[in-house]
């Protein structure tokens, strides 16, 4: 049973585990407090890069420096502790050789090498190990969606941003876009960009728009990889998504790619079957789980979103939406229309934000729920 | 000074006049509490059916019901106490006989009968009166937004409704709109409709979707006004919107209207001047003042609304958005685009709220602020 004090601690926690984003990828971002039942807090920590110390490590260290001792402390975190020799030290041993005597869990890790073990591991040792349901599992389950998508369902997460008028469009007919969301709905998007391991866009907004796909608007301790859906590998070799290496283009199965001068750009190659309408994102999505990629942030014209609606491939879709009206020009997605009103894509409202005078509609397929993938 | 039980009591009071709401037309919709500084209610009101008492006077009659002794005590109005000789006497004279000692006023009544007159009187007899500031004077604003509108702006307050897809689709192809949103958006759109003097359409609606134009959905003392534009009357005499009476046509001008087939089944025709594009909406406006319409509620096809955004008489839209898409069909508003983003139609998010599964927006005119309506 957890107490009023197990709950702010682990929303601590949970907060801590958000200054690992953008930095422990791919491994989950996690975060540990440590402290006693009458409210002192001993030390906390953050998950750092891969190869690097765990949060519950971190947060013994932090501990130490400030010269607490943690013996028969409880440690509070937001994902089960690791039990096996990866990079580090199982993080459970950590915790039982430092004395701790209590340890609260948000969530279970679903990796194979850990899901149960490290709770069990630590109950062997004598320590009490409680786990946290309700809204702040939810929120364990939320902060790092696309870790436990890949390990349990073996695919990433994939998210859709899109910033439209109120009447749906995201460009003028002449194709100006800028601006239509306010400057907060940009530093926004990034924000989500830099939760992603991938940024996805395609051809044609590279062409159209020649964006650098980074983030710039938040800081950040690494940038996502980026990636384009090039299947004729039309992209300029001067284009500014190509700067600073990390970027992959996809090009259909069959073109000619060794030595291809756009690789001398620093990018990768790489080729996917092909679909009726365009390259297979099926065979993405494969591609994408392989590298582990956990999050993919997709942020494409009316085409390509078009197709992953179609694909049923999204899980969530964060719409900015301005109260502008543009009329005419470019529209969300292009695709064919639904026969009848029960048969459009529908969406599940999570969470609705003002961001500054834009709204935010954070959006989730019925079919995307992380409850339902634990047995 | 306001306390923080004037505040309380502000609330209480803005609470009680929302009952007022669909029975108070075209009067201001008023809420009073009287009670003393210890926190004691003594009685509470609201104003009633034009000719019927005020909310000053329900609060005294409630205390007296109650037997209890107002002299000394306070009264928080929504409303400046009316000062003259309507259709009920003064409300200032009867808190005055009744020997309340103080009176919080959210907002002064422009009014030009009362204007500042029902202070003056009751600081003449003694009571110490005291003006709201900020968030409550707002609340008090916006309750009776339409009513302050006409006695200080001489025209209605025109709010927009309208629902559509995240993309900006108000029906599929083949006309099929029900439903985009969901129940609970319908009720709260109802919500909207009965705060109005009027609601509009036009006669592309009343043909193709045949709407009753009814508050149905909550529960309403009176039925607001039916208006449709309707310049050549091709409303059909079976038309659901003309069943009940009190249903306006507005025709052109020219147009042959005595003794006309639609007149005998209750519906009233008023012809109005032409614009290039229709019916003159400022022709309207003036009719509508001179009808003492306080908010006017415009529910429309993509023409008229169109018309309406173009026209500039929109003061506020309030604008319902599913999380669903429909790709194709009848846009929000048809009107020639804009030439460049910064002519786009924009709006100012006043609100952001969740209905069940569909998000709404309120949106303000950058031109209809009622606090500059104030000199």
């Amino acid at each position: 049973m957890l107490t009023a004090l197990d709950e702010a601690r682990l929303a601590q926690a949970l907060a801590e585990a958000e200054h690992a984003i953008g930095l422990s990828e791919p491994n989950p971002r996690v975060g540990c407090v440590i402290g006693r039942a009458n409210g002192t807090v001993l030390g906390t920590g953050f998950t750092q890069a891969p190869g690097q110390a765990h949060a519950e490590v971190m947060a013994l260290r932090d501990a130490a420096r400030q010269g607490q001792d943690v013996q028969g402390a409880t440690a509070w975190v937001t994902l089960e502790p690791c039990a096996h020799h990866g990079r580090t030290p199982p993080c459970c041993d950590a915790l039982i050789s430092a004395g701790i005597r209590r340890v609260v869990v948000a969530v279970e890790d679903p990796f194979h090498h850990v899901a149960g073990q490290g709770l069990a591991r630590m109950r062997a040792a004598g320590i009490t190990v409680d786990l946290a349901e309700g809204s702040l599992r939810d929120a364990a389950l939320d902060l790092n969606v696309g870790f436990f998508s890949r390990q349990l369902r073996g695919r990433p997460w994939v998210r859709l941003k899109t910033a439209s008028s109120l009447d749906g469009r995201t460009a003028l007919p002449d194709g100006s876009s800028q601006w239509i969301t306010g400057p907060a709905a940009r530093d926004d998007g990034h924000r989500w960009r830099r939760r992603a391991s991938m940024v996805l866009t395609g051809i044609g907004t590279v062409l159209a728009d020649n964006p650098q796909m980074t983030v710039r608007a938040v800081p950040t301790a690494r940038q996502p990889l980026r990636g384009v859906l090039d299947s004729h590998l039309r992209t300029p070799p001067t284009a500014r998504c190509l700067a600073g290496g990390g970027t992959v283009l996809f090009a259909a199965e069959g073109v000619d790619t060794p030595g291809h001068a756009l690789t001398r750009q620093g990018a990768e190659i790489v080729r996917l079957s092909v679909a009726t309408d365009g390259l297979d994102l099926g065979a993405l999505i494969d591609e994408l789980s392989r590298r582990q990629v956990n999050e993919l942030h997709v942020e494409a014209g009316a085409r390509l979103t078009g197709a992953w609606l179609r694909s049923g491939w999204v899980d969530e879709w964060v719409a900015y939406v301005a109260p502008a009206l543009l009329v005419a020009g470019a529209p969300i997605a292009q695709m064919p229309p639904p026969a009848t009103l029960s048969l459009a894509p529908r969406f599940k409202l999570q969470d609705l934000t003002r961001v500054d005078g834009d709204a935010r509609l954070r959006l989730q397929s019925s079919t995307s729920s992380p409850d339902t993938w634990w047995r």
